[in-house]
């Protein structure tokens, strides 16, 4: 505290707040997050605005349906194919929010002023819905996605609603295109859902929007948790902010030349974060007690994603496995992988995410070297990447009834 | 290098290449750049793809011109103003650069799945076209706001160009909505130009784009170089970083209680980087040598933004000040700063950008403690200040005939 600097004045701050933080807060507790807006405007309470609320869901059906592709087929000459309908929901900061509706699936219009084109003002969910063994159609948790989709929303000056809420659409759009897109015929096929938020007003000018579109489309996606000889990720270099500044040419040629994904370091010390946009995992026997460890990095630190995948693999490992595996969320470097690939003590390596489900990992590619994981017997990954794997899709299959599996009540 | 890591093998490294300055460098180089692609797939030369070419704009009339608004209305219910037309080039991997359009500004159509809905493979530059108190319209340096476009483009991996054909276009739109726009009857006036560049391709995953929209579009901006008693400027917390996580709610709380923007600190150490999105200048009396120094970030670590305003403030100052004052372009902390304040060295502070121009700044707020500066004799800001804001105005508004004012050949 310098002596000629002088105190703070009274409209300026009386007290030293942690802005950021009391924001979010204020935003995303109790109604406020429910109605999408703080009520409050220059400390004046404002009437209620209309919250997220998914029993005023409109029906406005598709007059040309498109056929689904033959099984296998995810993309149409690069593009995505989406299903017959979409779910929309507009926001406007005066009024809250507006009517949802399902309509069908088609070019949105936006202003080219829109914020969401000019300062990235959108976030969204990615998840998948399973067609089970059982004939019945299933999400996997979706109110952790939902959860997490308004974490992301109002962290970035979108609005806020009520999680349950986007459930349920999530849900309806299912049950409407669920019987068509993801037929029983298909049983152990999935199609994968996108919420997504966009800043919508035609506003130039940095500032949080005052106007949001709020959208669930439905896509095909390829199978990706089975790569033939298990995934090969190579490691980012030292000056390189993950899914920013060049990281898409990075990647690119990194799949150029065979690696599957960049395994993303962070800091001087080379923290392992994530392999592309999964969370990653090594196995191996602690250097210490000698006992065997699934390994990956902790949240607290915010540098990785709280994936729903990784969140579940984990608590299944705790629950079933905690007689041979000890679980551990710490920050470990790339030099501790090495170093327990030299001294013989790394058992196996997976990834996990909502795209590459749970995805085997064969080789890292570390600064001229090569670190090669054991990829079990039957060279279709460890034995902790495999069971962790079959248990994730017994839920999602209806093989096992679980609280996870959350069923669409499909129309018939 | 650990003995056991297996040699990298053929396929995945025969050396260790740097492969996104690679990249970068492959995409800006000479012809490529031109080409608006690499050109090279898998190691294969193809036919050389259509380049932007500004000569083939065709033009497209609004039949419903809209009035232009009073004198110093800027908004309408806070959204933004824009002329009768834009221009639009679309990009596709496959085909090269399209036919420039300039026509009736209106929205744009984008399927749900466009990347830059979900990835913000988006980029924009901001430039203004001044009114000339000698009638004439003018561009201020749009080579560099052009250049700097490639370079933001290719660096988050949409399309490159030739930056004088972004050129021609932006002159091109300012040709026809430059006369009733920015009206000669209106000297001294602006109007803010925006081109964008947004990734259209409708497929989800994190990739490069195969398609792309390049826009042109103008507006409207209030004039904000002078607010009374100048800005004042609210240092950043210390875990957060600019722009991003919280930036949008952090910027708007500061605004309610009575600052201008954020001052960005950057680090443990409390760089001084950028206030809000402008450039940021301190005026001091050097520590040792007493001499008056213009300290502003340098560009070589790439915290900041390379901006035309700051390029061309510097450059003038060395130019015309250079017996009075010596320019330094250096890293220093807002520490450094409260010292030269304690120790009565403290001359003046500005901060400019296209959006704020010339700002003289009066005040910052940091940990509890104001540092006030000095807004000069008449209180509108220091002599420094004065003098880059006006020898700027001269050169844009036409008083002073310099090669950085680019004339418009306005239709009559």
């Amino acid at each position: 505290m310098s002596p000629s600097a002088v105190a703070a004045n009274a409209h300026a701050g009386e007290s030293e707040v942690n802005l950021t933080n009391a924001a979010i807060e204020h935003r995303t507790s109790g109604t406020d997050a429910a109605n999408g807006t703080s009520n409050i405007t220059n400390g004046v309470h404002t009437k209620a605005l209309p919250k997220l609320d998914a029993s005023k869901l409109t029906y406005s059906f598709t007059k040309s349906p498109r056929e689904i592709p033959a099984p296998g087929v995810t993309s149409d000459d690069g593009n995505s194919i989406c299903t017959d309908h979409m779910v929309c929901v507009p926001w406007k900061s005066k009024s809250g929010w507006g009517t949802p509706e399902l309509k069908p699936y088609g070019p949105l219009n936006l202003m080219p002023t829109a914020s969401c084109l000019h300062y990235a003002t959108e976030c969204f969910e990615g998840m998948k819905a399973y067609r089970g063994f059982d004939g019945k159609l299933r999400l996997f948790r979706p109110d952790c996605n939902a959860a997490r989709m308004l974490m992301s929303s109002v962290r970035i000056s979108l609005p806020a609603f009520e999680p349950a809420e986007l459930e349920k659409l999530v849900l309806a759009l299912m049950a409407v295109d669920g019987p068509k897109w993801l037929p029983r015929e298909r049983p152990g096929t999935f199609i994968y859902l996108r919420p997504t938020m966009i800043g919508t007003q035609s506003a130039l000018g940095v500032q949080a929007p005052n106007e949001a579109l709020l959208y669930i489309i439905a896509t095909y996606m390829p199978i990706m948790d089975n790569p033939v000889g298990g995934m090969r990720l190579h490691t980012s270099p030292d000056d390189m902010v993950r899914a920013w500044v060049g990281g898409f040419g990075y990647a690119k040629e990194a799949r150029e030349r065979g690696f599957g994904q960049i395994l993303w370091l962070y800091g001087e010390q080379g923290y392992c974060t994530e392999a592309g946009a999964s969370n990653f995992f090594v196995v191996w026997k602690d250097k210490e007690s000698g006992k065997t460890q699934v390994v990956t990095a902790p949240l607290d630190d915010r540098l990785i994603l709280d994936g729903v995948t990784r969140r579940s693999a984990l608590q299944l490992i705790r629950e079933r496995l905690s007689d041979e595996v000890e679980v551990v969320e710490r920050k470990y470097t790339i030099n501790e992988v090495m170093e327990a690939s030299n001294e013989g003590r790394l058992v196996e390596c997976f990834a996990s995410g909502t795209a590459y489900f749970v995805m085997p990992i064969s080789l890292i590619h570390h600064r001229g070297q090569d670190l090669p994981f054991p990829m079990g017997k039957a060279g279709e990954g460890g034995e902790v990447t495999l069971k962790v794997k079959g248990w994730l899709k017994d839920i999602m299959y209806g093989n096992e009834q679980h609280p996870w599996g959350v069923v669409v009540p499909e129309e018939q």
